[in-house]
């Protein structure tokens, strides 16, 4: 048995030091930075992703009762890592592809959603030396399937992007498959009221800055609107979804804010990759209805039918928050795609689909299977995981000096 | 006695499902939306009042202390509800009219804003289906209001949407007079420091919003700012007045959180409807410290005087944060345009002064009258009223998978 | 010994009545106002500077467990008085030097940050009379100070508003260092992990805010993106460098809150005044860097070697966060501003390190000296100070009309 108190001062600050060293480096010896370039309509954009990942997911994440200064302090931690580490792997990229795009600020925040989306799988399990590793490896793979996606599949930048969500739901569940499972009798993965508060009050934060979100990478006026109009209206239809269904699947019919949670955000989520390109409301509404109805029912039969024999570890919920509702919104992609294709059908109709259903199966499979590796490595001696016991609390990584810790 | 553990399955799933289904009609049959059309200034217009709206008044609302849950989310079910229920009626009345105008989501999201100060009148009384029948009423009525302000009265579009304040403070406590009063022993609708802090948090996210929102249907830059710096003087003379009064009414001369968040927002809903035509600041700063007086002022007398007789129940002090304000900044309009009108004289004074005052007499003996008969309706059998005994409680509606209960 | 139970009712509400009419005043005789023009670029920067002023800042200084309604409601107190008190002195110092400059809402509520800043370093030992003539008096000095900048130094207006920091830091300490010390076995001035959340909720929103504070004075579009992404990176390193540090100083390894507080914001402090002028991006990653090393080791070894002896009292810690990393920002400025002009040597190089660092020097002197005189004066009997038992507690202010009174 591991010692209960092991310190982190030998790894955590020398960790950083190189990595702050290598990006530092990478500044120091950049090019002038040509895919920086001021475009001016882009500070609100960047402001509106900036405020949603960093205090919006933060708050979001905070659902464990004993968890709250680790939820928000390394969502931050890992945000302006992941952010300096995704400007490094854009120009090591640019330099192999030889025709730099524009890769702003607000492009590295967003990829930083599946780095989020991961950790809320993980969360209370891993170390910090774990999460920056998972987080850095993640971002690295995330961007080299974009590139696979825009070199061998020839989709465009935008869409490929938007797969953020799947990517990272995916690779985070692989990932937490590979810990050692929490002891039945622990209570510390619990929520109290007070810490739902918080993380009801990052969800309603989250929920109203997805439309920026959505409506980010739009090219035009009209297709920004679109974007807007229809992710509003996918995230309404969601919510309402997600009252009704929580009563429908709970005891006594009452509503389980868990479920208001995963809910609420799903619209969003499902029309991630079509919110520009959806031309009628409806459309929009069915596919928020359908992400919510997905992400409460699977929450529902998998954890009722699958889970004992599936082992599926998931602390966040983000199977059902990010995960199905993605499925489902890559799926809706290639219909919508193909639907709309056909009445300007200069295309082939198969190459198509076939590219859709590629660069889909490409990102999940690559997750999958690099989630799997980086699970394991994550879990060698060296990198000194958390021991079960330890699961879920604060005390383990924060000085308290205060007497009362309770949450 | 009625049974304590009423379940709403039956209930509000079914009555979800009809509601959404009929949105979704209205958007599957709808010719195409013109009165959507993009106007590129709006987005930001839009997503500050959505802030406002679902985040800032969610938490504002969050002064129970065992009523945390419901207070946020029902608040943003009744919001998803009802601007999908806005922009259906706006749909019919068009309809009607014949010339329809643009009324876009931004608008449909400040008329939510009637809906949740009534909501803060009943708080912690009704069920969730007395809550969307009660909203979904106010939201038609309202908005039917509008037209007769309009079409019969030629008041223009702009300050007929800002008697929202007037509206739902109104309509919230005449709603609220029908509703069994709580027993004497009641602790729960009292406020714990921790609730508070959470309703400071809102009180404060409203407060900083509330130049955009007053400034919102300003038609050109200049309105724009006079409405944006006359808002921000009067919240700011308010909130040094709701310091002041609240010093001076208070035992052992300390202040009161109760009085700061009122009157706080007291100067915003004063300036609702005259912020843009204002041109002195110092008219503005006025406005502001009268609706400060009036709303803690009210509040110690009405409270102390007339309460007993009266019956008044407000569990959110929304008559003292809304009501009167809006009192006081519809009289003020009326005396402005006339002063305004006196330099200008193509118009004749009275009828001027007519239009005004009849507008809104009309707007709240209509908030009045069909408050009450809809307050009426919802303690009906059918709608299985909450026993008084069950007032202010999250564990009637949501389950609590946790042990310690208390906020 | 002093009475326990003060009474603020004779004292406090007079003071705000006097203070309002006086601003009233102004307003009422002012001439049309020239400097309050409209700039339709301006209302974001001004929404974004009030978001981070008063949700930011009300929630980054509720540290300590028992004075959570204090340190929110008094701050939103200070800060709409001193905006008023501002534009009036703006109006006064124009009268005086027959050149009326533009000074919109958004600068002055960009000086009260320095108000922000000094209220945090005697959070818990003023009472409200004591913060309104504080914060009145330090407004005046620091637009003195910024006066004699501009008419002696010819330092330009944006840097000398920058220096907001400084002053605020400085003049606080100063403040703090006249009233008495806490008694030892005094546990109020601890902070319990619900009311770090709170302030890191207010710290994180602050972080999210600082790009647009550092941009908000640019001239173009370059300078502006230049500063938002200096800034940012700024802000990211020093927040790589909090965990980094904080890990190494403590106890076991662990991380604190309380350095992660400080720390993370300390870039933004630093690059403050050299956001805009900064050519390459690893120049501001290197003073981010700084800032929070200075702010983390200062903190760590001045409380260690020094504090003893110094009797440095200083509740929130702006010494770390504001002071030291401001003091660092305006060394940068020097070096840089010299170093830049020594490719155009048209100026006098000697000139112009004169010039900044006697600006520096004039500022910090100016603000220590007259902090000490404040504090002085603060510290005599008709201002009735609060007795050191009741130091840091909501309810010698504050009604609880609820029994449980812990936060």
């Amino acid at each position: 048995m591991p010692s209960r108190y092991r310190s982190f001062r030998c790894s955590v600050p020398w960790l950083l030091l190189v990595l702050q060293a290598l990006f530092l480096g990478r500044a120091l010896f950049a090019f002038p930075d040509t895919h920086f370039r001021y475009l001016p309509q882009m500070y609100p954009a960047f402001q509106d992703v900036n405020h949603m990942v960093i205090f919006g997911f933060g708050f979001f994440l905070m659902v464990l009762r004993r968890y709250g200064f680790s939820s928000t302090g390394f969502n931050l931690l890992l945000i302006v890592l992941g952010v300096q580490c995704s400007v490094l792997v854009e120009d090591l990229l640019n330099l192999l592809e030889n025709h730099p795009s524009r890769f702003g600020l607000e492009r590295a925040l967003m990829s930083m959603t599946a780095v989020v989306i991961s950790t809320g799988a993980v969360l209370g399990k891993a170390n910090p030396v774990q999460l920056i590793v998972m987080s850095l490896v993640e971002l690295i793979i995330f961007h080299l399937s974009r590139v696979i996606n825009r070199k061998f599949l020839q989709v465009p930048e935008s869409p490929s992007l938007m797969h953020v969500h799947l990517f990272g739901a995916y690779f985070g569940l692989a990932v937490t498959s590979c810990f050692p499972e929490p002891p039945p009798g622990l209570d510390k993965n619990r929520s109290t009221p007070k810490s739902e508060l918080f993380s009801v009050l990052g969800t309603v934060f989250v929920w109203v800055f997805w439309p920026s979100f959505s409506s980010i990478l739009a090219e035009n006026n009209e297709v920004h609107w679109n974007a807007v109009f229809n992710t509003y209206l996918a995230l309404a239809v969601s919510a309402v979804a997600a009252f009704m269904l929580s009563a429908l699947t709970s005891k006594d019919g009452k509503f389980r804010m868990a479920h208001i949670h995963s809910a609420v955000l799903a619209g969003g989520v499902t029309l991630s990759c079509t919110a520009g390109i959806i031309q009628h409301p409806w459309i929009a509404m069915i596919l928020g209805l359908l992400g919510s109805v997905i992400s409460i029912l699977g929450s529902h039969c998998l954890q009722r039918c699958f889970n004992p024999p599936l082992k599926l570890q998931d602390t966040c919920g983000v199977h059902f928050t990010f995960g199905l509702p993605a499925v489902l919104g890559a799926v809706a992609a290639v219909l919508l795609k193909i639907f709309q294709q056909e009445m300007v059908p200069e295309q082939s109709l198969g190459y198509l689909a076939f590219v859709e259903v590629g660069a889909f199966c490409q990102t999940i499979s690559t997750a999958f299977i690099t989630g799997l590796i980086t699970g394991l490595i994550l879990n060698i001696k060296l990198l000194k995981a958390v021991h079960v016991s330890k699961y879920f609390d604060d005390q383990f990584f924060w000085e308290f000096p205060h007497l009362s810790v309770g949450f």
